[in-house]
């Protein structure tokens, strides 16, 4: 089976530490904890990192590539402003998903464009911890699978 | 339980039916085959209409709102041109989840905009048939549970 | 008398129906039936129609016109997107009053241009159900009187 | 009764005074005339003023605030380049209604946009003097009435 | 022969009915009378359609396509809106060709973007009732002859 | 029978005397013989130009309209750069067609704005060899006949 | 003889009495008292005025017009924002020369577009006070003879 | 005495002789002798040119700077589109003034901007012929006297 | 020691005096009488002023030039509109500080671009009346010693 | 008493070691010291830090996040471009003032934008090291006194 | 060996015959004796081109293609505003290395843009007289060896 | 000699380990190793680094600046994005060279804009490893010789 890295960009390490009124309780390590559990039941073996450095993001992703894993990646800010990671995706070979709690484009403007998305697989966004269910499932399938084609729409 | 209505727009059914070399060999109807048995599992009651009018897609939406059910939505090009629609999610209260077939975001220019999304609760595009089955579970899960609670990123 | 056909685009059959707290409890029968009361008041003859398709919206214009009725038009989201509704005004030749509920130069960037403000005699918009009221009362008057021709600022 | 301040900017003083076939024999005094006339049987108290500088329209919006009348507004060429009026609108508090002869949406792009309908009550152009009318008794009934309510479209 | 079908978008219904000064006495039946009598001396089977409704020419464009037919389109106010037409031509495999009466490209801003016109093999306009003619002509000798090539300018 | 002049812009010399598996072996001189057969067949005098230089093409435009004919223009690159050339077509008062053999609007964004459409009869594009029969067809009958009248759409 | 007015906008005021190293040492008085020895060498009354408010150059203008006077006007820095001045001069009729000092072409850009020169009859700009003695020329030969006629380039 | 090129771009050469009713009846001959002659009486040296030639106009405003001379420039059309004549204007270091018959201002959107204009001492345009003649005036005065001498505004 | 102008634009005469509990309880006498004891304190002369007229704001600055002193300026909404300002600014040669009670970038966007802001020593926003404070101490130290220098970022 | 942070992004390493005659001869150390003494006037407990990485300065306002202190920051060029370092800010929940030593609108185009001063307290800008004093006076009396409250303009 | 044909376009001709302080001493005639030196030494056939006009520039890469030669051109102004260049670039098929004299970036917005780079195989600029040998040494190294591959970055 | 640090960015790691077909077989090993050879030749000594941190670059050049040497810089995706780079090189005061192994203008248009270019002496781009060698020997000869001078285009 093809394993998963999972790659959370800046500030995603504050995640439930605090107000947890407005972004819930669920912690990094709790959403760690959840997808652990999910791919053992998959049969799926998971790398989980966060870093607030881009360069590092783009060290792991070629690590990824480079030991034949998948990508599950919320890249946070750097979505929207690193091409570098951008490069990094599509010259690593990487098969990746691109998550995000927030439904980005009900936010500000410049949050809805992602310079990471033409080169990931698909994008799932929205729906808080279960964006990254949701995404190891897809991501798993699509690493299971034949190519899920090119699809109309 | 809370039913599904699964709502898509012009052209989608064309697919599978022609080109399958490049759309892939799944039609419509596999697709709402697929969903139903889905659903079933979920013990979900599932609606599936298609249509290649704004108007009625507009109609559809409302009588989700009407009938109480969550709305998954695969708008096709009126997801970029039609605020009569996004008008029509946001006055009929409904939770919607919008999904796509492609990686829109790996497309034409103009398709990287959604007038609908930020009325939606997330997004899901780029997993083929996958993305409808992808998008069924997050919307039951969000039906079902508590608010997923907005979060950061 | 010329008559007025009052013509109501898409989603404003939602009207007080629901989320009478926001939209105010006035549905679109209420306002016909105002209108209605005023428009025999001033001895006017009036027809009343609401579609959430473009296309319909298109021909109930070109009805007016063939009938040599004057418009009264809400378009509501298709005031924004429908090059086609601006021709079936211009083309014929109705004098039509375009007018709003809300002041939608108070809400998003997108509802900010008309693409039928140019061809239609006047805009009034942010009055509520009043908004129909006063346009019933100006379009009278310009069918009624010599044109109030053209005028500074 | 509360009363209504009518304001009026930069070349409205021009008005019929030349070029009648073009720009119509009524004159602002004309105007101001029948609307003293509409507003005595409406039973309100109207000033009228008429400025072609901004820093006067400016003070004449506070006083109209400080005396806790509504504002009926033609703020002509300062409609779109006078962020200083909007201000003093917004920080006033007051009601205002902006009115228009001539239907801007169809006169050049410059003219499309309103710095201050954003934060006026609602907008009326392209009908002539009746502007001015029309939007007295759209002020009127504002100020007499329960707030006409925020409204869909 | 491979047949041909001749779509006509909103408001072409009202063509040579009213200000026959202005648009010419030409009614879209004369025109119909015209391309049947030019198809026969070609030997072409013609259908010939007119609607206001964009998923009519959706459904009417997949109708063509899935009968085997060339279809010569003048979408009108659709040309520029309707990604949904764009999508209907790409997917169901048609060759096309786009023709207008009027020179769009002399008119207003918002004609100047064509969004089938990419999708199409070519492009005629500004010939009024001898652009269906011309329309005709290439593409009859499109459909018969082999691909007229990709060529230089 | 007034007489036609065929302009070719910059590099159409290159026509078919090189790559012909991508852009056909039609030279530019098949294509004058072409036009030259179908205009002796219609009774037209043709004169038949090719230059790569902007004011040459000026000067031709010119040399047409001095001599009463009628333009059937491929103006190449420079139909999306030269303001001189649209100054001389309206400027001479020539009646002119603007003729593509690519789709323009298929190919890169800089060629989808042509600064002489605005001031010819009409265009033709993407029809290969055949946009100049087309053409020739067009300004043929448009020389000949009542104007074509201006049309709706 | 037709009188002009020579109307200066805000902070000409300034001119030669302060840095004469960069604005050379001739001052507004300057200017005036050259102008007025031209005027009277043509025979033409003058009238000279400087202002820092908008809207007393909106009435000066008003006033030539009431006056039957030519204007010759650098409205410095309300060039580019004063809608009002604009109105001013299309509203009172008069034949307005716009004169600038400087070569606004070369300084910012928000100096290169002039919202008054399309209702002026023509710009002068870069010649230093020479510019006013050209405009001063030129208004009074526009006066005197023939409308110069409207004239290509 | 310095002498003076007055250089004529595109189409000037068609000036007076058709649509006198239009363009007015002075030919570019007309304008030369008028220019000539007011040239001799400010005993200045006069050569005068057209040609519809970028590269000649590029060749043309070199030979001015090597024969020390000042350029009277009517680039027309490629006053907004060559950067090569720009390039010529400043790296010969010639002083240009640059006119138009016309208030290119008052015209289409694409004549409001000059590539010339910030390497050329000054702009007269507006006044027809008369701006030759203005324009030559101002450059006499410019080589003559001492550097008109930077201005504000 | 060098005097200070501490002068205010349009509305910043409202401050206080109404809806205390979004604006803050403090007039702008409130701030003067502040500012006056801090300058007092400072051993600098102070003068205060505030209007509502572009053209006042205007003179004033250039009456703080003539009289040798430096500007201390919250000009409000002209801010973002008056160039005239800003050549006041430049032409007078003052040293000049801006300020503005609240964080004008996280307003509205139109509040971001500041005219001024490149002709003045430096910004402060966002500290409410203590911006006033700040902007005291920071011009009275600018005018003290030397240059503060040229800076890095 | 609330301690502060001074958070100093890349290059600012680079102060006063060289181009002094440009730069001042101040150093990053200078400064240091300076706020040092000024802190410890106020009794303030400072933190003093550089960095030239984007991630380490996200990871910095976290820390100072997690200490419960204000953050004084000259985010150098990562001010205009890092959505990660606005996040942290507003994740972290700090109160932050933004400094430059330069008028950074003053400055290129691209350094008019600042990503984080909408979720900053208040900006200061253009006093050279004098802004970190007044940045400091500042936050301090923020973190002091009661909210400064929202204030107008 | 693979002839190269050198491309000089407009005003380069002017090099070091005037302002030598500015922009050195070296004329073209020095640069093309250098380059032919170099030529030589690399043993391959050199051909020196100059010209002022579009046209011919267009002519003389054709003729490079017809020759089978590479090219090495620097199209000064023409490489900004000429899609005729470009298509004969592409249209040729030539082997082109574009090069400048200067460092375009570092000069007026409008350089910043080359219409031909992308159909060049690369791009050298800002070295002066080195950039032409520089790009001769690429060119000679592409036409001998296997292409240098397409890389990443 | 003045040394010369040869400075890599992110994602450069992966040249040549993977895809070869595409992006060749070169390593930055080799890269490295051709360059060092060719340094020896010309007796410069040689730093070789890569990097995928931005921050790290910023220090590279902060050191390359320190140490007097010169910099080759190839700094991929931070190119486009990176204005803390251009900031250390502007401030480090070294003379750099940019390249690139692909031809970025032929690439998206993202990467057609370099924030480093216009701090940068020149630019090669395109030729693969050879952009190396050509930007050793360009930087050499700069650094070696007298300043290549400033030049025309």
């Amino acid at each position: 089976m093809i394993p998963i890295h999972v790659l959370n960009g800046p500030n995603l390490n504050l995640l439930g530490t605090r107000e947890p009124g407005i972004y819930g309780s669920a912690t990094l390590a709790d959403i760690e904890r959840d997808l652990r559990a999910r791919a053992d039941a998959l049969g799926v073996a998971l790398a989980f990192h966060q870093t607030n450095h881009e360069g590092e993001l783009v060290g792991l992703v070629q690590a990824a590539g480079a030991a034949g894993a998948g990508v599950l990646i919320n890249a946070a800010a750097y979505t929207h402003t690193s091409i570098a990671l951008r490069d990094a995706i599509a010259g690593s070979g990487v098969v990746a998903v691109e998550v995000h709690l927030s439904n980005v484009h009900a936010r500000e403007a410049f949050r809805h464009v992602s310079l990471i998305a033409p080169v990931c697989a698909g994008v799932i966004c929205g729906f808080g911890p279960d964006s990254y269910a949701l995404g190891l499932d897809a991501l798993a399938r699509l690493l299971a699978g034949p190519a899920a084609s090119a699809s109309q729409d």
